[in-house]
Order: C-alpha cells, then sequence, then structure tokens
C-alpha cells in the first residue's frame, strides 16, 4: 500500500497494523522489490526464514539473499492470500495465512498453495517481519483463497 | 523429564525454560501421551497447529483431537531433534527444530525429516506451547540431528 494511503496509524488497531505489515510483506513478494522486502524485515542476525522446501536461513543476509536469488529467477509473480488468524502478545505478533502464489519463472508458468506462519515484532510502534515459515500445502487449499492482493 | 530431575525453576534462564518447553513437548510426542501433550498446550481457542501436509488446525480442541489421532494410529515413535534457533521477546518465544521422526505404525516402518516453528507463551512464569508448524524437509537433514530425546 503506498505510504499516501495508509491510515492514520494513530487511529488504527494493533491487529490492524500487523495486518498492513503483513500485506506489506505480500506486496514486496508480487512486486518483486527487494527495497520493500528490506524494508519490512528486521534487519538482525536472529530473524529466520523458511521457504517451501528449503532449509531454514538463519540471519538477515541469508534471507535477504534468498529473496534476491528468487527475485532475480522469478518475471511475475501474484499471490492470493487467505487470513486465518492473527495473535498478538505483548511485542510479538503471529499471522497464519494459505497463499495460492502463481508464477513465471524461466517461461514456466506455476501454482502453488502455501501454508504460512508470520512471526512480527514491535519496534517504536512498528511491526516488523522477524520469522518466515511457509510450506506445501496440498492443492487445493480448504477456504476461501481470499482476493488478490493486485488492488 | 521427570519433574524430580527438573532444575530449580528461580536458577534457570528463560531460554533454558523455553528449551525445557520444547523438550516437554517432544517427550509427550515420543511417550504418545495426551496428558503430558494436554500439560505442555495452551488450552485456547486460538492456538493454531500445521502437521506435515495436514491443513491448518484451529483451537485445542482440534489441536487435542488431531493429537489424540495420531497416538491412536502410532505404536512407536521416537524424535531426534535439532535445536536451530530460540528467540524469546517478553512473554512470547518460539523455536525452530528440526526432527527426524521414526514411527511405527500399522506394522509399518517410516521415518521422515520435519522442519518445525514452535511457538510459546509464558502465564505465571510457565512456558505453554501455543503454535506448532511442521513440515517435510528434504532428507537427510543439513545438519547435526541432535542427539535422541531418549534419556
Amino acid at each position: 500500500m503506498p505510504s499516501e494511503l495508509r491510515r492514520n496509524p494513530k487511529l488504527m488497531t494493533e491487529e490492524e497494523k500487523v495486518l498492513e505489515a503483513n500485506q506489506d510483506f505480500y506486496t514486496a513478494l508480487q512486486d518483486l522489490s527487494m527495497e520493500k522486502m528490506e524494508a519490512i524485515w528486521l534487519q538482525e542476525s536472529w530473524v529466520r526464514c523458511v521457504h517451501p522446501g528449503w532449509n531454514l536461513l538463519e540471519g538477515w543476509e541469508a534471507v535477504r539473499e534468498s529473496w534476491q536469488q528468487i527475485f532475480e529467477n522469478t518475471t511475475f509473480v501474484r499471490v492470493a492470500v487467505g487470513i486465518q488468524a492473527v495473535r498478538i502478545e505483548n511485542t510479538s505478533a503471529w499471522v497464519c495465512c494459505t497463499e495460492k502464489i502463481s508464477t513465471v519463472a524461466e517461461d514456466r508458468f506455476d501454482s502453488v498453495y502455501v501454508q504460512t506462519t508470520n512471526i512480527f515484532e514491535r519496534r517504536n510502534g512498528t511491526w516488523y517481519m522477524v520469522h518466515h515459515h511457509a510450506s506445501a500445502l496440498p492443492a487445493p487449499w480448504p477456504q476461501d483463497p481470499g482476493s488478490d492482493l493486485v488492488q
């Protein structure tokens, strides 16, 4: 969401802020934007990431490189996200999502269904992603896949 | 770990307590013990669980039923756990693990490699599991699988 369209953060609930951070992550993914991906992650050595079928990536440098690699090998991606649960506990939050990821890479069209746990931490009022665990789901997924992120 | 062998909680760091709760979860799994599994989970409607290849389970009742179903269909299970990361943020914590799960079910021996994100919350000084996301890993796993839980 472009910053000029964001609602006034003072009027948003913490849950709305977490969901906005979660959406910012998928917007970064759809836009194949390293700049947006760098803005949503907390750039610490202890952040972690599991892409579907990948081994655990440890630390921001490894996580950043993985996104760079994915973006360089992808020409188009659309993600339909279904939010299943949001839980906030003090300065931590996690979101469970289903994703239908449609990609074009090396002229091949592919569509995968993914189950995701996204963990966020709050710093100075802003929620940052600190953990992303995505794993393959049997297709089709069990519930409304939600709407495509593109407005 | 039998309670008489537990260290004095007052002398343990929060990280040690989280790791103990994490081990209690795997002990419950190995012992096929609903009583131990019930003791480690926070029994709330918002807890969540993803078994490898399953859809998301929502709420303690669904989570409890899944473990009961797994335990009833399993005659033997051993889990080798590798701890990859522990992160504590206020009253939340999460642990990344690799698991090698060896089972005997319906007279068939099976061995699977799993990547796990376990989330805990602290209540009155005790850490409870609130989220378990387990997904299949390509075998063999990339690092020291750790030692078998059985002492």
